[in-house]
């Protein structure tokens, strides 16, 4: 059609200027017509918190020790009693208390006067760490690239006594220090009760281990299930002493980990309907949302690897709860993350990695220098397989009719391009880089083989300048893949080795950040802000339970 | 009566054991029927507090500067919406609101976000001080000997934006230095709605000072009445920063200024029922009292001239109100008090000091070489012939009829043997010394004639040794006894030069402590624990409205 005459034109244009507003405002927000529904079944699933009073069991002293995680182990020095019948002072400030396991909530203490009058505020500082490390390193001056605030130390004015004082802040926690920065020469009081909230949503036991487990895996196990415990919240948190929120890698591999465990299906499904309802108006789903005030995502975090993630987790609650009402309320959401694989699938079947890590933030681990190449390629290919998988369990494989010749596409196009024959291993990026990463989502996302996937699995630790896993995280991928390929024995190895290795350095919870040739690494350049309770690193309780003819004999 | 039989003995020492024991119990408790009843009224009597929200009225930078008090001087640097309009960050971090006045309660903020989302919490510190130099001096390593939670700096906890967030501990201050110690660097927040509950049980507007009056003492008489309104809270006290608790001494001279002023006899009520109620068993009133988390004194603290002042005090009030009941109801407690002059007073009518001072903390002023005699001297005196005639008052001199030759008796022998007619000073100890203390309370005490007290006191100015006033506690005592010999001039001239000194510097509030020749003196050790509105020194308000024809015109 040519347009001769300008009104015409103007007209013309003008229409489309309406239509193409409001087919605009519609692609803003695919899911307008739900986003309330879900947010308001997130809230319905909302869990009651178990509150549970724990009390210390001892005072320890944190001394040096070159063999003790991070350089600083806890030494038992008696019972609490010693601290509750004696005057509190610059004598015993300073003291420790321990309370024997890793906890979440709330604490409180009292404190009464012993002789003398209360003619003066008191002015304590509390300092609580998940680690011993925690407790003996200065916080000031603050190195870290976090805020300083995470770091547990509160300094509380007490201006009576008797009286009975909570900190207002949500505590994680295994030890207290309390130290003495003022008081009244003329009054003598102690320090009592000392207490903590503890608070959970986990309501169930988990069956136990079969009679011949190995103690090294009960104790991986049991440390697992405490970490998971710990995160569930009234979401899935990251870690209770930080990050404190729902974020998609960590709320799929706690699923994961719970559907074998304390099989809290209504926690999983909160998470879920939260994410949706708190996605981006252009579908996008954020990698994190927070609770409070009210519910709202980090809008700006966009992060890719997770977005691929959520289907892949939506699919296994699914396929492992039958619930397809989920499935079948947030299939909408699974189909639109889709389409970032489609806008940087490029025709020679290769993820246009790099733009995408111009645009997005591709995490995979923390581990600055892998490359995401083979990474994104892998997970690219297992996303799409996991969410047709989903679309079948729904009966929905006509909405996604393209995505089986386009997974085959990436699969092949990523063997071809990145599998080196020769040395067996597959390769990322212009570096031709080999990493634990990538054999471990080629393997999981199919492209190799099983005996590609084990000669190069088996062969990463022959190879000096493979880049390991930065973190738990990534970790877990390699774990998988390991399992994935057949290699039983090495599964089960590599699991005792590295979860072990947490275990033997005396871990109550597992570790957001584990590098055995590294206790200090931290992603914010100052260790003690890392999380030492993260649910990214639970897992262990979900290969143990799933494949315990591997692990449980 | 000659006991043989030794049973006979042991069952009339058994008699007497219990007789003596009964009468022990007594003796114990000479309130025992009233203290109950003591403690009601002064229940009955507690103020509901008026609250008032106050805004900051500027934003202002604390500099050096030589000229203004203890060095530091706070300056204008515009309005509050510099803080309110801008993200709060590392860049205003330090910011000082100015509230424009003096106030004592509750402090409360909002933080907002401006930009982004607030993924970790913040670290504020507050730091209130009603001075400039409290926000400027250190308060760490802390050298002071009170406790180091009398400071008002707090650090606070933030994890959820929007919120507001009220300090705990009640504060008083004009100025609140806002520091940044952690902070997200991806969220942008804002802190606004800075709020100062201001609490007081003073309801009425004292009459204004007649038309000649000079603008000096209008505004001794302004800082005078700010300082004594936020002395007044659920009881009189000695300062809302520090100690925050009735002390006798300050009772009474707050209750003095009271009545030309606020009028609330309630609260004089109160807390003379309050240290009443909460006397030693053995009769003997605690020089102080506190209010949380129940009524209590501070046992161990006997402070001898506060319990003389009590007497005074209540004398005083039952004069000016005609309040007999009252009177009646503590003439117990007042009756009591004697006794301890009767115990110290000698043969030769010369209170045995050096005991008294080895039994008691004997105070009269925060000035350690102030010897202690010839004040102990005149206050026995004063103390005697004005409960005395609080008696007449009541009609109950047949209780005390040995006191009117008592006093005559102390004060002869304070004339002869403290009278040093070649001088025409009181002296005091084994050292003879010359002091503005025994000057004062040698006039007061009406040992002095009116002629040898306008020399003494006349004389004090031109003596390099005489030691002067320690605190404004005493110079009101030395302005009281101007006044009573007739030295007029010299009165006005006294008020004006000292309080008028504190108003140059810049009092909202008139001080603990103020030497003229040392602006940093304190009887902690450190200066900025020093109280800066302080009860002791709100008298002007007493002097300028009781004695108009001298300072109202």
């Amino acid at each position: 059609m040519e347009l001769t005459k300008p009104g015409t034109k103007f007209i013309l244009l003008f229409c489309f200027a309406i239509v193409f507003g409001a087919a605009k405002v519609k692609a803003q927000d695919p899911y307008a017509a739900y986003r309330q529904g879900w947010l308001k079944k997130a809230e319905d699933l909302k869990p009651k918190l178990t509150e549970t009073v724990k009390q210390p069991i001892s005072v320890v002293t944190v001394e040096k020790d070159a063999a003790a995680f991070q350089g600083w182990k806890a030494v038992n020095a008696g019972g609490i009693d010693q601290l509750y019948n004696s005057a509190f002072s610059k004598k015993n400030s300073g003291i420790i208390a321990d309370f024997g396991e890793h906890m979440t909530g709330y604490f409180n203490f009292t404190i009464k006067g012993r002789r003398g009058d209360m003619d003066a505020p008191l002015r304590l500082k509390f300092t609580f760490g998940e680690v011993p490390s925690e407790i003996a390193t200065p916080f000031d001056p603050y190195p870290g690239t976090l805020s300083r605030a995470w770091l547990q130390d509160e300094i509380v004015t007490v201006t009576v006594a008797p009286s009975t004082i909570t900190i207002p802040r949500r505590l994680a926690c295994r030890y207290v220090k309390i130290e003495l920065l003022g008081s009244s020469p003329y009054f003598e009081f102690g320090i009592s009760n000392i207490e903590f909230k503890a608070t959970t949503s986990v309501t169930t036991t988990p069956a136990a281990l079969s009679a011949g487990t190995s103690q090294m895996i009960k104790d991986i196990d049991r440390v697992g299930l405490t970490t998971l415990k710990e995160c569930m919240q009234t979401v899935y948190e990251d870690g209770p002493k930080r990050d404190r929120r729902l974020w998609i890698g960590d709320l799929y591999l706690e699923s994961l980990a719970n559907l074998y465990s304390f099989k809290n299906d209504d926690l999983t499904k909160r998470c879920f309907y939260l994410l949706a309802g708190l996605s981006a108006e252009d579908g996008v789903l954020i990698s994190n949302v927070f609770e409070a005030p009210e519910p709202h995502a980090q809008k700006g975090n966009r992060l890719l690897d997770y977005c691929f993630l959520y289907n892949v987790a939506l699919k296994e609650y699914v396929a492992a709860t039958g619930d397809k009402q989920v499935g079948n309320d947030l299939w909408p959401v699974a189909k639109k993350q889709l389409d970032m694989i489609r806008k940087y699938a490029g025709d020679d079947g290769m993820m246009d990695y790099v733009k995408a890590g111009k645009e997005w933030w591709v995490f995979f681990d923390w581990k600055n220098d892998l490359d995401k190449q083979a990474v994104l390629q892998g997970l690219s290919v297992y996303a799409l397989n996991q969410t047709y998988a989903l679309a079948k369990l729904l009966g929905k494989e006509s909405e996604v009719a393209d995505i089986p010749a386009l997974a085959k596409k990436l699969k092949d196009a990523a063997h071809k391009n990145l599998y080196d024959k020769k040395s067996g291993f597959f390769v990322s990026g212009v570096d031709k880089q080999v990493s634990y990463g990538a054999q471990a989502w080629m393997t999981l996302s199919g492209v190799a083989s099983k005996a590609e996937a084990q000669r190069a699995l088996k062969g990463l630790t022959g190879l000096a300048t493979a880049v390991h896993p930065g973190a738990p995280y990534m970790f877990h991928y390699y774990e998988a893949a390991l399992i994935e390929s057949g290699l039983k024995t090495e599964a089960k190895e590599a699991l005792t080795t590295y979860w072990g290795g947490m275990i033997k350095k005396g871990a109550d919870t597992f570790w957001e950040v584990y590098d055995p040739n590294d206790e200090f690494k931290s992603p914010y350049n100052f260790y003690p802000v890392n999380s030492y309770c993260h649910a990214w690193s639970c897992t262990p309780v979900y290969f143990i339970r799933k494949y315990p003819e591997i692990f449980q004999q």
